[in-house]
């Protein structure tokens, strides 16, 4: 069933390339900001010092912008159509709150450096936009868990929604990558002192580099989550079973449809039959 | 023929605040820019000091964010449905032409400025992203000309480059973003000395919320730019007319297109003809 499911993704390999090529950015840019920290750093610790505050980047990147990142574009791996969708959204959700964990714990590690060392918090537009995203954040992931996690919201909210919480989900992971390349130009304009920034020491090279990937993953993520031909196929509608999710047939992912034609020819593929596509 | 056009357009209402909003936000955004280099800064001028350096954030506000994002939804404006699409196509051409002029004055103003005082170029995650973008968007200007405005280019070839065109256009103004939000978190450390940023001056503030606007215009943008239900209707299919933009009927516009359920309905409703929705 896996591969009978797998082979009905259009092209497919090209979804491949692009996934392992976001997986493989991710894992480079986790291991540059390991290098960044450890190497040119001050390490890890927890202690109120310049240890403490790399945690801060560290746990970004790895948690509000890797993993954040993997559980948006979790539906559309292939080999999770076998699944189901129920299954699918806990993994989802779950991996949500797992990044949401991890911002959470990078943000006291930077308030608690700068009250060790008398930075006033919350004045840069780096902490007004990052703090935005770690309030949006977890209302998206309550909203998105009380909308389609319990069983009782009616199908007509769950559709309705689905556009809002799709877009509202990728621009708020584009803002944290906004903000994540804010906060690279803060920290190597602060931390390097002689060389400084403006002369290009390696480390300066090594966090740009990092900065760029940051932004060609949040570029992949996008363009993996907005092909409407990679979208998880609908569940065969089976009017016995009511935890088959409802919003899979009327919702209006907006971001992730097909045109007029694409759709119709999909539906009538899938489903054989062509009263579908009216 | 205006109006019933208009009145083709679901939730119109709905579109008309957002675009309204998106023109409000970018307005008082240019007039934040103004007050920033006008009344906190040295004015503007071209001799090589801090005026010269003021017209960057000026232009780059007012052409590659404002003008940029109009260029974007062009198409959306109800009120333009009257006009043939290959005039529309000349207007979104030609506002992204403008849009990259005011980018290059631009930047050569804050290479010149850096040149008089010898500050080393190219050396941020600012410029390298913001360097990106300004050669990317004359690239994706120049092949959506030759794509889509000069009449040979074959129709299977227009429908292949759509979701492509539409999504790098779209990641480029997302990056113009990002790197504005880097540009004004380098400045604001660079130009306040005493009292510094990290102090909260009304300048820091000011420029600041200047941030929040522009990443609030690029997500009204954005959105305005991803409903589906927003798109401009398909011209009448004349088969007389080689004119009519054939990318129209085959287009795999995945950012903007619709369910399956939304397009059949929408497409039988415009047309008037079932058959159309298989």
């Amino acid at each position: 069933m896996s591969m009978l499911q797998t082979a009905r993704m259009e092209n497919y390999k090209q979804f491949l390339i692009f996934f392992i090529l976001a997986l493989a950015v991710g894992f480079v840019s986790i291991a540059l900001v390991l290098t960044w920290v450890l190497h040119y750093r001050e390490g890890l610790g927890w202690n109120g010092g310049a240890a403490e505050f790399n945690w801060h980047p560290l746990l970004m990147v790895i948690g509000f912008i890797f993993l954040q990142g993997i559980a948006i574009v979790v539906y559309r791996l292939p080999w999770t159509w076998r699944c189901s969708k129920q299954m699918m959204k806990l993994i989802h959700a779950g991996l949500h709150v797992l990044a949401f964990i991890l911002a959470v714990v990078s943000v006291v590690a930077v308030f608690d450096f700068h009250n060790a060392n008398r930075i006033p918090n919350m004045y840069s537009l780096h902490s007004w936009i990052g703090l935005a995203a770690v309030i949006f954040y977890p209302a998206q992931i309550v909203i998105g868990i009380a909308v389609y996690l319990i069983p009782a919201t009616p199908v007509y909210m769950r559709a309705a929604l689905m556009p809002v919480h799709i877009y509202s989900g990728l621009f708020i992971f584009t803002s944290v990558i906004a903000t994540a390349l804010m906060g690279i130009t803060e920290k190597l304009i602060f931390s390097l002192k002689s060389p400084a920034y403006k002369e290009s020491p390696p480390e300066a090279v090594l966090v740009n580099v990092l900065g760029l990937l940051i932004a060609a993953f949040g570029g992949l993520i996008l363009w993996i989550a907005t092909r409407p031909s990679w979208k998880r196929p609908k569940e065969e509608q089976n009017v016995h079973n009511n935890l088959t999710s409802p919003e899979d047939i009327k919702v209006g992912t907006a971001m992730t449809t097909r045109t007029d034609q694409e759709s119709s020819l999909e539906t009538r593929r899938r489903n054989g039959k062509a009263e579908e596509s009216g």
